[in-house]
């Protein structure tokens, strides 16, 4: 039972079409697919951008993607940061070369407006603001909209990290005025980890147009990944992972199926589900109740209780997996996962069953 | 059928493996995994290199991880071109900010000692030379041996792209004293595409040890990756593609059970085999007989075919995927593959016959 911070458990639907037999990636049945994916990708961004695809590596690679294509040596952006991957996306930052204003805040806390409006004083004219819609490793989730106004009233482009948020909670890529987005598969989807879904607005797509140097990566530069992904005629760039797009196609359709709104709901009435028995059981979560993620639930443990002890024995005798800290959390807090096929009251009571048993 | 530059067909075995449910990318069972992959990599490269791994993204990747690591701004390299894939080669490395000193022949032909010789009168004491063992895109298959000293004697590593070459020819990494070597998983591997093992020596290592900048790609940067792939206390880096390592290691099992040296055998006799029955057809090889490889055939049509016409044929009339040609070769050649699981005289049969019924 994976529980952690993802992978999460993945429809036996899915298992079972990554078994399906291989066709050649330039293959016009293949190619059908890819359609099909993107425009279900569309479909769950809540968006109507045209650049939609899927990056050829797991959530990170969309990240690099995102920012080696949007920013240039030069460049000035805020990146936003309050947890392990908004300070990923910092490095990237500065390895493209870019002068990096980031606005830092207390890991388990969210980035308010008035913290951005003060870097806007200092940075006016910044390319970007990068920010993370679900913070991984803190259980934040992050609100958007008054910060997007912030960012276009300032010229520039929304960058946001949906990596755990996507097909879990509440996300309108085209309402909220986003730019450019990226998330995994291995989270609210529940697919296989290794691909990487992502949009660009049509705003972004003109700074792209209007480059001055090459994307400084070649496997992640956009100007040749669409014409693979979204050109009318396919041109060859590399070979996209034919058994986990015949996956995610599976995973995209069974939230379809379920429903996008419906998915955010079942996530949070899981979580009401849990939280209650949690605390009864001596747990504290790590952040305040308004921006707490309900499939990303950050808790310290009960007093006394040694937890990579406790993690072992879940893991071993019960076949439980759940996450462990990261950074200055790591051996302080768990993260406790209710993911697509893994937000079940099953797993809850599994989970919380075993806990009565061990603590 | 696949019969193409790949992917080639997966086992049933290595199907199978793809819908293993999933399991924590760092749960100590799959950290277990990794070490059997990484040993089978090691043996399959013929390598003892410690710093063996899997990129979690297909070839092109590899490509670019091994050029972004050993790379520097400022850096001169030599890059030999006979094809599409030396091309992207010397793309990647000029998006590395390094001089990029090209040896071009005709493609169809091999990259000579001689022309190398004079590249290193003009070029002393580059980085590296890289070049591609066996060129995807023309069915080269190029001696690497008399080349690995000249660079070696100019002080500089010898980088090698062996997605076509890697267990379907001979390829011999430590005794040809290759420095960095990447491959793919879809073509004599016969496992799906989205994955590519590679290798760095320890002259390479040093190398990278020694670099000045910080790697330009946040994903690739070996210096991070290796941690979590094979540092003592694994580091978590990114998401590695779980159903995908399962497959690979499938699929690297059969290649051991068949054992490497006949399945380089079956390579070369199952294009025996079809070599005498396609000229017997009029098909005619792009490349001299003594530097063709056996799992790529890249042949000129009989005259008068209309090749996209008889391709398309052979794919929806009898489900046979056959490549087309790329760059100066399109509309010109056909790209036979008999790779992994699709080097079987019944292929073979299956080709020909249609063929045979269809000219």
């Amino acid at each position: 039972m994976l529980m952690g911070p993802g992978p999460s458990d993945a429809h036996p639907r899915v298992l079972k079409a990554m078994s399906t037999p291989l066709i050649g990636h330039l293959d016009p049945d293949f190619v059908g697919i890819m359609d099909e994916v993107k425009k279900m990708v569309q479909q769950t961004f809540l968006t109507k951008n045209h650049l939609t695809f899927v990056v050829s590596a797991p959530g990170s690679a969309g990240m690099e993607t995102c920012l080696v294509n949007l920013l240039e040596p030069g460049d000035e952006c805020i990146i936003c940061i309050n947890g392990v991957f908004g300070g990923r996306m910092a490095e990237i930052a500065d390895r493209c070369g870019a002068t990096v204003h980031k606005v830092e805040v207390e890991w388990g806390k969210i980035i308010t407006p008035a913290m951005v409006k003060r870097a806007l004083k200092k940075c006016p004219k910044p390319k970007l603001l990068a920010i993370v819609h679900a913070e991984t490793s803190t259980g934040v989730r992050q609100p958007l909209e008054e910060i997007s106004d912030l960012i276009h009233n300032a010229g520039g482009l929304l960058m946001v990290d949906a990596v755990t948020s996507y097909c879990g909670v509440e996300l309108r890529v085209d309402d909220w005025n986003i730019d450019a987005i990226y998330t995994g598969t291995q989270k609210n989807l529940s697919a296989p980890p290794g691909l990487s879904p992502v949009s660009f607005s049509n705003r972004a797509v003109k700074v792209l147009d209007n480059r001055k140097t090459k994307v400084q990566s070649w496997f992640l530069d956009m100007s040749l990944v669409k014409n693979y992904w979204a050109g009318k005629k396919r041109a060859y760039h590399h070979t996209a992972p034919v058994s986990s797009v015949y996956a995610l196609r599976e995973a995209l359709s069974i939230v379809l199926e379920e429903g996008l709104e419906n998915r955010w709901k079942r996530h949070q009435a899981v979580h009401e589900y849990m939280k209650g028995q949690l605390e009864g059981l001596g747990f504290k979560y790590l952040v305040s109740k308004k921006y707490r993620l309900p499939n990303l639930n950050a808790v310290f443990l009960p007093k006394g209780v040694n937890e990579a002890q406790l993690r072992s024995t879940l893991l071993h005798e019960y076949n439980i997996e759940v996450g462990g800290g990261l950074g200055a959390f790591a051996g302080k807090i768990w993260r406790i996962g209710i993911m697509g096929e893994s937000c079940t009251k099953n797993h809850v009571n599994s989970l919380v069953g075993a806990l009565k048993e061990l603590l």
